[in-house]
């Protein structure tokens, strides 16, 4: 008899889980259908910014591959469906089509599920919020609705609120297009919450840099609002005048649907799975955004909404649910974006989340290039590792600086991987040439550094 | 009473460990005495190709520190010196004064000794090498022939002997000042000593659209020279009009110095140390180019001559030197080279040496882009992965590819040395974002490839 896996979200983790599990079995053998609110699938949320800013100018360039697509590889997508409910005890699934009135409901069966259903975007609890030419760019179909307001509204001043790494690159976008941009924050610098203050004070410059206005330390804490549309963004020092608001205030893993269905549910709001990505609840898988992972460093559960973890976990899923046995190792907390003149990366724990964790740490920062000093286009970089006290190892860094400074990172989470010594990774035989690196490559400098802090 | 540290050769690995011994003792306490045989001191090598190709145009720009400057820091530099012989029992080493007719010699004393004496340009043993207008790129005064030669002969034609990394970067370097380049050299493909034939061929590419003649499978068997100046180069197949040769054949450790001391030299011809860097002999310690290291991955002694293996070196002996005790933990064989529009690099072994040395491997080659495939200026990348079919670990790999394709190959190198099985090398939780990479990393890729052929 035919087995029936249905797959809730039509992005990265679910799409993979299900073009993974087509691989492994036949038609015939195995029956996928997957189901997605939205009209996209397997699309490209990070590129989101740059569609925005038209560095990308088709949308369809965003798309990995399309529902049409998916479909001629045997998997039965329903775009424009939203899973309402799960029945675990009678294994189905209710379905909302979103077409016509949006009323029609059904039930649809399976045998094994696979929820991905992704991460809800935090929006201010504020007079206004509501209000049209409000964005989020959560969803890629968010994304075209915000550069449609740009290209056809020609808006003029636009507030962005939230200094996560997706404000940023927004506010970068917008200046590209020509807009007057503010950056609203509640935090005392940009991505407060993944890099230390020191790292990100850089990032503020880099922003101001390209005409940015930056208002930190501030809470939202309204809208004006005319005949329906934004006019001005609050807060309690002072009126923003805006055209168009970004929100960037980061999301929270969608675990809302799972949890109604007594599948268990972290701390962190992220739907709890064992490292085969396995639920609570036999036969029930979950991947990407909606699920929490294991922070190999501290052994704890985070919820992290990285496109990078969605692949890899979706592709666990689609092994293990299909008779394999592999598993997601875990997460160190990598990640890297560009802001305006500067690439910035961390991997880890910074200084402020060791003190939190109460972990003596010591924390070392450097300033080097990334070239040799005499070879042309050589630019700053700037290094900061941290490393646990109690044994040396390596446990965090952050890297800001011109181009070929980030993907350094890589080597220092492939360190922290592998629970390093910090003075080990000032060992490591990393590659040198003048078009490359200094002699001392920045990295093997900032962990020399770290590891003579410790003697 | 006053102890006295005499070194060896004023580069990387002699003044590193002069400064790093002169920082740990005082002046009073520690004497410290480096004989150098050339002009300069602390210089980049490396940097030789972009002076003769003028993206440097300032030697001194190629100075880390020069001999005035490390007097100032308190260490004796005697320029134009070169050590003749060495006396272990006596302590003291023969010193020839270069100056004036070059025979003034006198013995100087020492209490411990670093030899630091580099490595010795290979030269075609054929007739007519020694003319005039053939030049190697070795030591930073040959680069400032070399250079001079360009400038003011205004030649025309230059042949390369060599296709080695530094050969290679002295034909781009030549075409880009304008000259007509061939490139002669003995094996199929360029580089054939450190990348495997396929990955060679790329190389080969993108040299021939710059417009370098390659002229490959062929040895130099004769030059032709005129009034002293050498007129053409020879192989069995061809002659090659030629106003200036260089020759970039490789190196050897320059260990004929501790060899007649009675200092233990290796099969590699590089002296033999413990992972301290003393040598066979007590008190006398040795770095950079002259001396052997371990290859981590199968415990055999190489012989590789980079700047980064002699600087961290250095640091190990002045600390040792002056009652410290650190090790060099040995290499695993990491290179990068800028070749015209790629960036190459390696680490570990290649295919082909896994070959040699019997190990059964898989290959794994992969093709992808430096950044998603969506956002500009993303190009091709090509990443080969070889694994251990024994274990599954990651033994080497090698990347050719666009801007920001080679630095990634330190990724792999952290990898290597932590001895991670590849499957889980494509579980790193490496940085992604589409300016920096696609979703999945090409090293991810690459590594995943191997670990499903292991399967």
């Amino acid at each position: 008899m035919t087995e029936r896996l249905v797959v809730i979200g039509g992005d990265a983790a679910g799409m993979t889980a299900a073009a993974r599990a087509r691989r492994r079995r036949d038609p015939e053998d195995l029956e996928i259908v997957a189901f997605e609110r939205g009209p996209y699938t397997s699309y490209s949320a990070c590129g989101i910014p740059y569609f925005v800013g038209d560095l990308v100018s088709d949308v369809d360039d965003l798309v990995a591959r399309t529902p049409e697509e998916h479909r001629r590889n045997g998997i039965d997508v329903r775009t424009g469906h939203e899973v309402v409910a799960v029945d675990l005890n009678r294994r189905r699934v209710r379905v909302r089509d979103l077409a016509g009135d949006g009323a029609a409901e059904r039930d649809e069966p399976f045998d094994q599920l696979v929820v991905a259903t992704g991460a809800v975007p935090s929006r201010p609890h504020v007079p206004g919020a509501d209000a049209e030419g409000i964005f989020g760019v959560q969803t890629l179909a968010d994304g075209v609705t915000a550069r449609r307001a740009v290209d056809e509204r020609a808006p003029r001043r636009a507030v962005v609120v939230g200094g996560g790494y997706v404000g940023l690159e927004m506010a970068e976008a917008l200046v590209r297009r020509g807009l007057e941009v503010a950056l609203v924050d509640r935090t005392e610098q940009p991505m407060a919450g993944t890099l230390d203050l020191d790292m990100g004070a850089l990032v503020a410059d880099a922003l101001r840099a390209v005409g940015v206005t930056l208002h930190l330390g501030e809470a939202v804490d309204g809208f004006d609002v005319e005949d329906g549309s934004v006019r001005a963004v609050h807060t309690a020092n002072r009126s923003l005048p805006a055209d168009i608001v970004v929100l960037g205030l980061g999301v929270r893993p969608d675990s809302a649907l799972a949890k109604e269905a007594g599948i268990a549910v972290g701390e962190t709001g992220g739907i709890v799975t064992d490292a085969r990505m396995e639920t609570s609840a036999g036969g029930i898988w979950a991947a990407g955004d909606c699920v929490e992972s294991t922070q190999r460093i501290t052994g704890l559960p985070v919820a992290l909404a990285l496109g990078t973890h969605a692949n890899k976990q979706g592709r666990v899923v689609g092994i293990n649910a299909t008779g394999g046995d592999v598993r997601f190792p875990g997460v160190i907390g990598t990640a890297v974006s560009k802001i305006c003149v500067y690439e910035v990366a961390r991997t880890g724990l910074t200084e402020h989340q060791a003190a939190e964790l109460d972990r003596d740490v010591v924390a070392a920062t450097i300033e080097s290039t990334t070239r040799a000093g005499y070879y042309p286009e050589a630019a700053p970089i700037k290094v900061k590792v941290v490393a646990d006290r109690r044994d040396g190892r390596i446990v965090g860094a952050q890297i800001v600086g011109a181009e070929g400074a980030a993907k350094r990172i890589d080597v220092i989470a492939t360190a922290i991987w592998n629970r390093m010594p910090v003075d080990e990774v000032a060992s490591l035989d990393l590659s040198y040439a003048p078009p490359f690196s200094p002699v001392w490559d920045p990295v093997l400098v900032a962990a020399r550094k770290a590891a003579d802090m410790l003697d």
